[in-house]
């Protein structure tokens, strides 16, 4: 039995366990957040990929040299992710470089992060997945970001997948996309999906049944 | 040895276990009809899913707000598949709803329908997966079509994957892609194609033997 | 122990062993050659491939009827490929058929070819998976190149992925992407990124120790 | 001097001139409305348009075959334009066919209508031109909607220009591009607009002066 | 009074006085030729141009470095232009250099040839306007096709603006886009269009009097 | 007569006066400077145009929030302007925001600035063209830059269409596109093109004159 409200780390482990983006987009519907979905270009690494945490925000840019201390702030925001959460990293638009590989996702997983959201290119996918970091992209690209991308500012909000991400909200991602909760209603959309759970297996149920979806859908009023 | 005309469900077994696209493609082409493969947009949910059927075309269109009976027109749909068919789907290019998902490939499943070939987003991927129907689509997203899209018409003309698909023909799609065979050549499209795949085993194998393309084209005249 | 110049067979058995697509790039980098890695629209058939080898040039374009001699040039190219040379096959982004498949793998596998980068469609991917052949391309299409594309030349500078290749630059690709090495460095690229990979282990072995990055990286100089 | 609240028609031709969509849409961000601008993709078939008024929003998607009453929607919401609206047509992204032409431009005309923003194609621009009537477009087709198109709704919320429009709301276009004022702030937004035009000619007349930027933005703290 | 079949020369001078691609495409349409109107992307570089001519199909091709004798194909297709043609010239999607300018526009000119429609990137176009030579296009790009781009056939099937288009088809361009008129239905189509535009007159006329679009709709059926 | 090396005024001022930008790429392509003209996206707001003059170059990224002090590095950047120099400005692909406007064209304008290179977005066109100020941009968005991008970095190498611009290289554009002329090779480069102007001469007389393109190439060796 869960008590509510529900700590971090339990929560995103339950989360992980027994929902999915689909429930987590109607019951995020059905609160009035309608366009919480990230665009679907951004794809797991590994297709069975589930993952949920709290938003750990990121900004580059591309450059075209090699600035002084290019990786200043992104050592600062790397170091600064806490247990719990999952880097967003907003590239601009990027497809220059590879800004997020094996040694940020080895980081960001030692200083307890759950994943990362990448709304670029990445690289390192090989030693990234033997490592089981779980991380959404836009696609590869071998190079590195030294004199090609810089990160700019971290913990503000940001616009990943065309969606505005912040601080604070919650990522939950899968095989069918990328979802954000807002923070505020963080809580109300796991207890809510938890239900929302349990009543689609009657659905699912009765059409496995062979039932038309004329009579389901009238019998239960969802699709 | 196969009784022509032959019927459509042994007919599509057969299909779906020697044939592949490109034969179908290259059938096509010396028949004269040399477009009718979809846009590469179109990819299988499963790489290694082998489908064929009838077309059983539905129309749908992006709106922006729910609607009177939302679901009418979609439920008449999926409730009228026939055994052999295969839901092929235009969205008009809707980037912002998963239109297709579980519930309606099960209701498809169950009424006979042996796949569906979606030209826009599908989510609960992992269930589609799980209960094993063939999915052709362009992409992800886990968010409801309730209030973001609707079924107009079914069994009418579409255009799917840039493809004008009429009710009655047949759809052949893999890893390689979709084909579409137009109704009135549908048997001798099999027909053909099932010869052809016994001649090219020759070419295969003599280039597998180390002869130059030069000598293998030469003596059978195709690549 | 590596004795340098290395022959190209050892060489490009001991890149596909040892090294990855990042590594090179990086190496590329300190070299001054800093736009080398395809555009990232080119994936891999097989995500496991890594592929080392000659560049062999293809330029293609495509057509509307069929031509006289179609596959003329084509023969020719695809006979005179030679142990250790990979396809480099420029369509001028052509959408409209599978320019490379099973036959052209089987020819290109026979002269001892080790793989296929094509900036188009291809098809047959069944039949090139089972023969194991690395192929890189933009995606599928199950329709032939007869009276759709033509070769018109060979051994002859490309743009493929958006970077120039020339005939004796060698590509190196793996599930990160695609990377061309100029001619002239590539014995010095290859040296050079070998003891990089030796370097590397540090920073990983202590970040996966709990090392902050910042003192990983003021220690290494290199994230 | 003008009376708050204005009616819409003195309203709309006070916008058309002394504003325009730039002062409009700092406006809209002073009251928190920041996502109000169309899509680039909006352009003004005459560049010097400047239009304001209601919207009327229309809902249309693409067939692909002559439906039975093809234009009967389409009639009844054209017919039913009134004084001061703008006709919005959200076409889901429809580039088949040239859904706004002469008939329409004049039937919106003769009932009222002061413009029509279409997010997709339109023909007959000679005479559109020639009539004088205002219309934003993506580009230009010069075949008919009949069999490619149909109105499927009107009056109700549609996306255009990536932009939610409800009924009600209002649009303010010139060639910088196209504006939505959500209707409850309308008469807010027009009357600061108003305010804001004044003070903008003290900074453009200090820097026309020869003022560096720096002290112009000091002493008024706008940019 | 005109004389059918006319002459090309006295045709191509009523089509372009008279008639506008609207009418064109709506009586290819009644003729069952629906797919007959350029991409969108194609433009006139004067709005008010209007031009109709014989198709004279010309195929380029990108290509990355100087071919022996690279304008060789390239000026036989010129030189060989007559009175009343239209250059349709098939870049394969070239983006990277400005194929047609001013020196083919004078020697097309000089032939007799009454314009270009060009599916890629010109250059001249100062001096191409000052020569009062129609041309279409996608765009403008001022380097040369020496090493960029070669001609590789000419009075062949090529695809412009997506459509194919054979040599001998009719070409009718204005501000609305570009229709193809297949060869076999020119004097059909243009004696029909003709007929059209006097009909219209009618519908205009009675809109422009105020009245209902349901009204005039129901008494000349068409929109 | 011109005394070489000019002086940047009146270099530029000849420039605009003499030269178009097919013969500056023409001249660089000899010089072996090939990829100098940038993407085809960026033009004119005013088609007739033509600006010349060192790159003040000018790179900006997109924000989601208000920063501290958001104009700072911008109000440096323009104040800074010397006379003869051109704005170049890369903002990452933005779209969502008019970064250059009126102000902003203004304040370069009286620092001496000749215009702008704009790779995005741009608005207060009506006023800038009032001004009399050129601008090159991909587009038209009349929302502020306030709270959604930001001047980064200025005096750097950047992208700008596609094309590394670097301080001290010059920029030539007209209605045909952008050059950009590396700052080594100016001198040489104005020189060459001077001369070339005339040589096209006469090609042209002898093409206006009837001439065959075959003729006329073999004579002067050029197209």
């Amino acid at each position: 039995m869960n008590e509510w409200p529900m700590a971090d780390g339990p929560l995103f482990e339950l989360m992980e366990k027994k929902l999915y983006t689909g429930v987590i987009c109607d019951t995020l519907d059905e609160l009035g957040f309608r366009n919480q979905a990230m665009n679907e270009r951004l794809r797991p690494l590994d297709p069975n990929t589930v993952v949920a945490g709290r938003a750990k925000t990121i900004l580059a840019a591309d450059v075209y040299h090699v600035h002084d201390n290019p990786y200043d702030v992104e050592i600062r925001a790397l170091d600064s992710i806490k247990p719990g959460e999952v880097a967003v990293v907003c590239t601009n638009r990027s497809r220059n470089n590879g800004i997020w590989g094996e040694l940020l996702s080895t980081a960001a997983k030692m200083r307890g992060g759950r994943g990362a959201i990448v709304d670029g290119l990445i690289r390192d996918t090989k030693k990234i997945l033997e490592l089981g970091f779980p991380v959404f992209c836009t696609g590869f690209k071998p190079v590195d970001s030294r004199g090609r991308g810089i990160v700019i500012d971290y913990d503000c909000p940001v616009e990943v997948g065309d969606i505005l991400v912040r601080p604070g909200d919650v990522i939950f991602a899968d095989r069918d996309g990328v979802a954000v909760i807002p923070a505020d209603v963080v809580q109300e959309t796991v207890r809510r999906a938890l239900n929302k759970v349990e009543r689609e297996n009657h659905t699912r149920k009765e059409l496995l049944e062979g039932k038309l979806l004329r009579d389901v859908y009238e019998k239960y009023g969802v699709l």
